[in-house]
């Protein structure tokens, strides 16, 4: 068994060694002056069983052909299984065809893996169940929701109510409500005509609770914020926040930091870089989750 | 025949569509705020025999990214043929094994342009012949060299002599030499031991002439200024360059800036940002041979 990292989430991927108890094998993932992924393995891969670790956060279009270039090394260097762990599968989004002439990218990412030469895939919380569907290789789907759910039974807040932000993420939030034994409320938001502002309906009783928001990622952080200031001027008595994957482009960092949430929770599956990291944005680690995969 | 462009070279393909006589179809390749390479195509392309105009120049990974998924969304757009048209074709240079368990990216990207859905593709001076049989797809291969030459014809430069700045570029420099009615010298480097300088040794009569030294890309361009240096030092009256590719990566266009090189001729395969334009580069259009070959 071999691990090996890219450039995406190497703290990630020691961690993940560190678990499992063996060192990260030699691998350099550089650029040539031009920019092009430039790929030296440092030791014999020959029948080997190999993980490579490496979320296709962004710099999306880097870390992915970063990750198909090393499937290509490892494969023309006779590694027997090259098993890629992308524990935040970047394009997820991009799952359908929602406009005419939309690419499929989530698919085409799927294709461009299997084609490099990737044996088996090991995700965690795709932003859509199907995406397991567009591989046809054996593909693990872990589930970070009970590292965020421990954390915040530690915490033993008093009356907690789990809040779905969407209609999309009611089923996430059910499950996370029940392993909490909180109950639940959703946030339904509507747009009575066009060019009219959206108008926010809380669906549950949230009066007097502390309302724990959830989703699978926070990407701009638009829509927590937004659902967070709804929920306390409902009546809420504070609000957290958690999720998987801590996307958090444009202003999200900002947002956040200028919100009322009291506590943003997430997980490690995205490197944050140093000017993300705030004390407001707690990061759990997922690194034995998917050792135990492995 | 429809045309369009990612954000590579816009320019090139605008100036090929104006060759043809049609106008670029409607297509906006964009990012999403995360990086996510976002497009949208506004027209019908239903049958259509689609030309897609993007060498895969630096950034590398962001223009191939943004090809393939361009590539995926026409296809499931239901276009009847999907050509693709990569003026220069990135990562020519990591085209075999050079060292153990070396990538070979020149082939993944043949690879996964098949895989996403092209048809048919259209290069220009690949870095190797070689690169042609990676794909399995019909290929037509473009040469600019012709274009360079009718330049310097132009110039009726006295006495000029053609010179291969290395001895992998022989073959090109003799067919450039033949169309310039020029003699012909090879600049041949060797490293008598490790850790001493490199020499180089002029094989040909340079003596009193003007020597053009012709390359398929320039990239940092050390091996050009070097060259006209040496090329200087044992007599030459004047030293011209030129390449196919202007990938002038690094302090590139500084050392063009710097050399005693008269002019460097290039063409427009890739786009020239606005920093890297200086009057000793002169670029010459290729839009004409390859709206010939579309
Ligand atoms: N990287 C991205 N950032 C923001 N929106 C995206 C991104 N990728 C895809 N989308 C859009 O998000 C929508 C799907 O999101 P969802 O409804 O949450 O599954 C589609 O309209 C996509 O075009
Ligand atoms: N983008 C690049 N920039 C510089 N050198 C490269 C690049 N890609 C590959 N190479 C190296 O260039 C050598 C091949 O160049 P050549 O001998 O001119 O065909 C190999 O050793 C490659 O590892």
């Amino acid at each position: 068994l071999k691990l090996v990292t890219g450039n995406s989430n190497p703290a990630l991927a020691q961690e993940i060694a560190d678990y499992i108890g063996v060192s990260l094998a030699e691998c350099q993932v550089n650029r040539f002056k031009d920019g092009e992924v430039q790929i030296s393995i440092g030791e014999s891969v020959r029948g080997s069983n190999v993980f490579i670790i490496q979320p296709t956060s962004a710099p999306v279009n880097e870390h992915l052909m970063e990750l198909l270039i090393m499937v290509d090394a490892l494969k023309r260097a006779s590694a027997r299984a090259i098993n890629v762990v992308i524990p935040y599968y970047g394009y997820a989004r991009q799952d359908r065809k929602a406009r005419a002439r939309d690419p499929i990218t989530a698919k085409l990412v799927a294709n461009l893996l299997e084609k490099a030469g990737a044996n088996r895939v090991i995700c965690m919380d795709l932003h859509a169940g199907q995406i397991q569907g567009f591989f046809d290789i054996p593909l693990d789907h872990l589930v970070g929701m009970p590292i965020l759910a421990d954390y915040f039974l530690d915490k033993q807040l008093e009356d907690p109510v789990v809040v779905s932000p969407d209609m999309g993420g009611v089923t996430r939030a059910r499950q996370f409500a029940e392993r909490l034994g909180a109950s639940l409320a959703i946030i339904d938001k509507r747009r009575p005509a066009v060019n009219v502002a959206q108008v926010m309906n809380i669906i549950g009783d949230i009066q007097g609770k502390t309302a724990i928001l959830i989703d699978d990622m926070i990407d701009t952080a638009g829509t927590i914020t937004a659902g967070a200031k709804e929920l306390l001027n409902r009546g809420a008595k504070g609000v957290y926040a958690c999720c998987i994957h801590p996307v958090l482009s444009g202003d999200g960092v900002e947002r956040i930091q200028n919100s009322e949430i009291q506590e943003v929770v997430v997980t490690n599956t995205i490197a944050l870089p140093e000017h993300k990291r705030i004390d407001k944005i707690r990061v759990l680690s997922v690194a034995e989750l998917i050792a135990e995969a492995i």
